[in-house]
């Protein structure tokens, strides 16, 4: 009973008769756990719930049919939902690192026990994109995915947006109002981002996505400037986790790019979470809510209760694993080398004549073409960013081209190369 | 076999097997019937199956499970549903007509019968908002919807907006490119959006909604010179369908609206459909498609198909009716005079000195308060459009003006009034 427990029981609480109505029977809460002993009092509607701080007297509860593990973590969650499942009960997470490490493991071994297992809370909180992705549009064939799955750090590039703020000091100002975590790192570097992507991607692609293939970039480079040269190019900054289907494999990443903001992604800021997939026959859709907090997420656990219930009572239907299903597409992923894109690449020089001639060089040695070179009215040479966009290039050869640049001594860091997203 | 049957077949054909390794096991298609005889040949992979111009010999083909019905209205369609469903068939219908005026009548039917009917294709094809509103969210108390739900009048508005081209001009292109029916009324005069409201609303707030309980307006009023004023108020205008539970009661309509250029909605252009809904506890969430088209919306069917297919091996799980499920809400209606809403009132005038004065009198004598009073930089008063913006009001004291206003003999035509929606 953290905060996600605390929202899903006030949701089973206050909305308990319209969930009764909607499903045709109650859910009854007959344990909650909460290993720092109890915090709060329950709602008056669970009074009489056992209250302990042992998670094994709730898994193995004999009035106990259907578990939610919110703890999040690999390490006691993951032997709270194993356990449940050989007590033979269902199980509901909301454990995005959990399911994206351990999830085809997981399911098989939910379905030789003849359970459940729902993880609509997993991932982007109050999307219902599981449910969309399993259920929704499952006769299409999908073929390219692009979310923004951090709520924190798309609040935080939002503020640099609008206010022209340093990363450091939203950052600050997001950890003092708890909107982002004392070690920020999960977040702005993009490791959330991708444990969610790799479950995105398993089901929309039928493969068992192995998190450490994302090729993750964080946001910690991304200055007010850049904003103001993406502007100038029509784009806004998004943290921007992508799954492709390619003729050479599966393209997949997490990293800040450019985004035109005549895309409706362009269109998401604040702490809002967002999917756009594109299907082989029902063209794009495009999916939109809040990322987490304790109601939104709460909203996809009791919803999983709910459907998990309605199963229990008419016999659990027989599911194929959404993670490992297709034997139609080869897991073969792309290396991030052989990704492929338009750059915007940002260079902080010192005040020396000759500069844009050697720069245009290393990127002609690779064979890269320039699109414009940009420089703010306001700007000077001395110390202040300056940004070449360049035509499609493999990210190897940028990566090379910039190798090249990192050896000339007029630059006063290396260059940032951010993708500009075509596809969308 | 009609353009949705069509789509439906190929996706069936194209993406056979991976539907087959989704389910567990393949669909098969037995029958098909096109009422005026094949038109051209099924898919290599359906060859076999039966093709007639007689639907009884589909729904009453002893290896059929499943009937799609297709075609669309309340005639022969009804009779081919209520017909399968007497047979034992389950159905998959993309019926917004019949489902908005009998949908609750025929879920009870399939309840009795035991079989299942399933309907996704019958609202904003691509999007999957069946499955978002009875599974995904179900969770969540709804308290407002919002929708885009008419393809055709969203392009109409949208080249309007961008070409500043005259409704006339574009339905016309619209109707030579197939995009606008013949007859265009249903679209454009509102109520084909109407039934489909009706069926969304029914599903988020648990009522048996009756469409002509909708307040229904169309967007042949709008013109380029409204574009041009809503810019100015750093709006847009779309045909938005609302459905609010609020203390008074359900406010529902259908009608072009001023929408603000920072909402998500504002950002629908073309031919797509958009549904954002806020819920007590999951706050707003947004879903965006194709809201038409052989292939999106043959998605839907195809993904019906699948679930009820899956359901049927596992024995159908016992639902309670999408329709008419709640007591919590009772079914009010709010009249719409007693809608309440900022407004945009544009007039045409015969140039004559003291139209302010008079415009003004009349809204003082309803206790309507001016906002602001906009001329576009070029107009000049010589039957050019003019606009005043009021604080909030209700419908009834508008028309009340408007009403007034009429008998004053400098208007070229009936005053044009829209609300400006901020609930979003």
């Amino acid at each position: 009973m953290g905060n996600v427990g605390g929202g899903t029981l006030d949701i089973l609480a206050e909305n308990g008769a319209g969930i009764a109505e909607k499903l045709g029977f109650p859910l009854e809460v007959r344990a909650v756990c909460n290993r720092r002993g109890p915090q709060k009092p329950l709602p008056q509607a669970f009074a009489n719930a056992l209250r302990t701080t042992n998670w094994r007297e709730v898994v193995e509860h004999p009035e106990v049919d259907i578990v939610a593990e919110l703890v999040g973590g690999t390490g006691v969650a993951r032997e709270i939902v194993e356990t449940a499942m050989a007590n033979g009960k269902s199980v509901v997470t909301a454990n995005k690192e959990l399911m994206a490490l351990a999830g085809a493991e997981l399911w098989d071994r939910a379905a030789s026990a003849g359970i459940n297992l729902a993880m609509e809370a997993s991932v982007a909180g109050g999307i219902p994109i599981h449910t969309v992705l399993r259920e929704g549009i499952a006769g299409d064939r999908l073929t390219t995915l692009f979310g923004i799955l951090n709520g924190t750090c798309n609040y935080i590039l939002t503020e640099i947006e609008t206010r022209g703020a340093e990363f450091e000091d939203v950052l600050r100002e997001a950890q003092a109002a708890g909107y982002a975590e004392a070690d920020p790192s999960a977040d702005v570097d993009g490791y959330d981002a991708r444990s969610k992507l790799a479950i995105l991607a398993a089901l929309a692609f039928g493969q068992r996505i192995v998190p450490t293939d994302i090729y993750t970039e964080g946001i910690r480079r991304i200055t007010p400037t850049d904003f103001e040269y993406a502007k100038m190019l029509h784009h806004t900054i998004r943290l921007v986790c992508s799954a492709r289907l390619t003729p050479a494999g599966l393209i997949l990443s997490v990293r800040p790019s450019l985004v035109a903001n005549t895309t409706i992604l362009a269109s998401v800021r604040g702490a809002y979470n967002a999917i756009w997939a594109r299907g082989k026959f029902g063209a794009d859709t495009f999916y939109y809510g809040r990322g987490a907090g304790p109601h939104p997420t709460g909203v996809a656990v009791v919803s999983d209760l709910m459907r998990v219930a309605r199963e229990l009572r008419s016999g659990s239907p027989e599911r194929v694993s959404p993670f490992a299903h297709s034997s139609l597409n080869e897991y073969k992923p792309v290396p991030s080398e052989q990704h492929h894109s338009a750059y915007y690449l940002r260079f902080r020089v010192a005040d020396r004549p000759g500069i844009i001639a050697q720069l245009a060089t290393a990127l002609a040695a690779e064979n890269i073409s320039i699109d414009a070179i940009l420089q703010l009215p306001n700007a000077n040479w001395r110390d202040l960013p300056f940004v070449i966009t360049v035509e499609p290039a493999s990210e190897g050869s940028i990566r090379k081209a910039i190798a090249r640049m990192t050896e000339l001594n007029f630059l006063v860091e290396p260059p940032l190369a951010l993708p500009m997203e075509e596809g969308l």
